[in-house]
């Protein structure tokens, strides 16, 4: 990282709102008094590596490249890694191996240099078991952003042998469009895999408005309801459903004005198949 | 907007924690690197665009003057139209012609300019339908911020055609002050519309200890209690009910030590009559 | 205080996310506009002194030396005191006289000066009787921050006579360890009076995955429970309980990958007694 007059410091975690994230912020302004620290989440579901892993892949491409750390780390102080890595964009990605950077790093062009967290004189000197986000990671991103060369992370290590993580893909078996449940935004929008295209692959000559049959579940305890395709939450009536493609280009499931997961009962991992009705 | 060495943008959305609010700062940042971001508000209740407009009428006169930007946007992707509107005070507020920005700019010195929001250099290329807070709005707000010239927003547009919202007024008939819940804050206490002065206007002779009525909601409904006119909540005993003129200059109903809008049911928009016990 | 670049202000109040914290900030940004405000917390319980005076107490000694202003403030507008203390370390705390500073004030190196708050070209003119963050607290903080002279806060007062608070410590009865449970943070781990050496006291020749019979609650209505004492929460089952020296140095109670307040149904106050099993 080369010094910036105000470098930027993404950070996300599943802290809540109880302090720890701030000792966090304290920890690096310590190191990095000019940075500007901008708080991703930290609502993040406790220990939800992938609901952490989806937000930082729609929030990341947005923020200044910069240094950001996220801490969603449920075998903080065992065996797992603490890493940086390198991205094709020029970000310095900061914490946990356990899959949470992956998305986000694969979508800010790639991991070009993964090193293992070693340098011992940039972490606290007392090491908690607990809050590794105060003690290795926080100072970690707080020296790479007042100027500290990625190199003095510690060791290079092989990016292939980082733990991975995948966002469920779309699936599209006959005239059907299928995906998990990616995630539920805090409008109760679900949102899913695929965009618009592969929805139009398996669903020729869709147009907006048409009408479509929803599943949702699997086998017996499957749910119906219809939506329509739409562009956005105005052009379907007050509690109407509508697919449309979200702002990350993914395909998104919302009750106009409503909560979609209220209303159809559906969850993160929750299946969705989606055809004409 | 004269550049300003760290410009102030406040900032107040209904888009709750999880990652939304932070994008549109990234993209505020990547305009205006030195920008001051205050965030207001990201937990207003979904699509309440009468509480959005509340809370940035009760904040705006307290933060410098600065670049303000709201999103409470039902409409969004809709022909609800872009705007940013120039204060009497200096400010630049920026966000949907839903109301949102009409009370604060009325509090901040009224409209003295208004323009559609219509420059495509200062907006993301490839707008979503479904997040102009990203595409739209947060990219005008650093282009401001970071000292563009409010010419440059778009067209001037008659400031008399922006949507209205008004907050609702206090109605003195006979011996009664009545008003309307206007916002029920994070401690339960009920925000109601009109001042001391309207309250003395309707119960001559009003001394602090006085006891009052109350009636909440209306005809049939109706529940009664009793308060106390005072200063603070120190001045009644723990449990009692207060009136009191909050910080804002309203007159606003409380528990104290507890929270009065569970204590009594009552939400934004219950009516509550109050006269002499 | 010196005047820095970027003097850092920590913020820690119970006024929740809906506006009241960002008008302190829009204040003290107005008198320090170069401020780097760090929110600690706004989400503290309703009037919950203790845990705002603990969340203070874990969080300071890890942000940057500074002013620190918190508000937890049942008394606003009564006769309790406005009051800034200087510590030890350097820095400057502003709240109000109700032991609310006290626990990290004597962290920070203890106190070495106190004055009450009555430079009246400090505070703003029309102070109201109920937001005495806005009116008191934040434009003190605020001077502070902008390198304003300690002596400028108003007269010399007597530490020793303000308001005491001291979090509750842990207490060894035999071959056992009881403590209140002090504070329970948001991944419902109860965070306990006491460290390691205090347990070691009690419980001779203690290792790591000995197993430890919990007691919670006092006489008859106590609940019994197994833990085991562990460095961190990987080191046990998913599902089990640990005790552990958390990341203040203190005793704490968790349940690995869960929730042990919902699971033991503890709060703040709870009795827990911890003997070998």
């Amino acid at each position: 990282m080369a010094p910036h007059d105000r470098p930027v410091i993404g950070f996300l975690t599943d802290f809540g709102l109880d302090g720890a994230a701030a000792i966090c912020k304290g920890v690096m302004l310590s190191i990095a008094p000019d940075a500007q620290i901008v708080d991703i989440s930290h609502s993040v579901g406790k220990y939800a590596i992938r609901d952490g892993a989806y937000l930082l892949w729609t929030a990341l491409p947005w923020l200044p490249v910069g240094v950001h750390v996220a801490v969603v780390d449920p075998g903080v102080g065992t065996a797992r890694r603490p890493i940086a890595v390198r991205t094709g964009r020029g970000d310095a990605l900061v914490g946990p191996d356990n899959g949470l950077l992956m998305p986000a790093a694969s979508r800010l062009g790639g991991i070009v240099e993964a090193r293992l967290i070693e340098n011992s004189a940039w972490t606290l000197r007392r090491s908690s078991a607990t809050f590794h986000g105060r003690d290795i990671f926080a100072p970690v991103a707080g020296h790479l952003a007042a100027g500290g060369a990625f190199d003095d992370v510690g060791p290079a290590i092989d990016p292939t042998e980082l733990v991975g993580l995948e966002l469920p893909p779309a699936k599209v078996v006959n005239d059907q469009l299928g995906s998990e449940v990616v995630y539920v935004d805090s409008f109760g929008n679900l949102r899913l895999a695929g965009g618009a295209a592969d929805l139009r692959a398996a669903l020729v000559a869709l147009e907006h408005a048409d009408e479509l049959l929803l599943e949702l579940g699997r086998g017996g305890e499957a749910r119906r309801a219809t939506a329509r395709w739409a562009r956005t939450f105005g052009d379907v009536r007050q509690g109407e459903l509508l697919l449309y493609e979200d702002s990350s280009g993914n395909l998104a499931l919302a009750e106009s004005g409503g909560n979609a997961a209220v209303r159809l009962g559906a969850t993160t991992g929750t299946w969705v198949g989606i055809r004409r009705a």
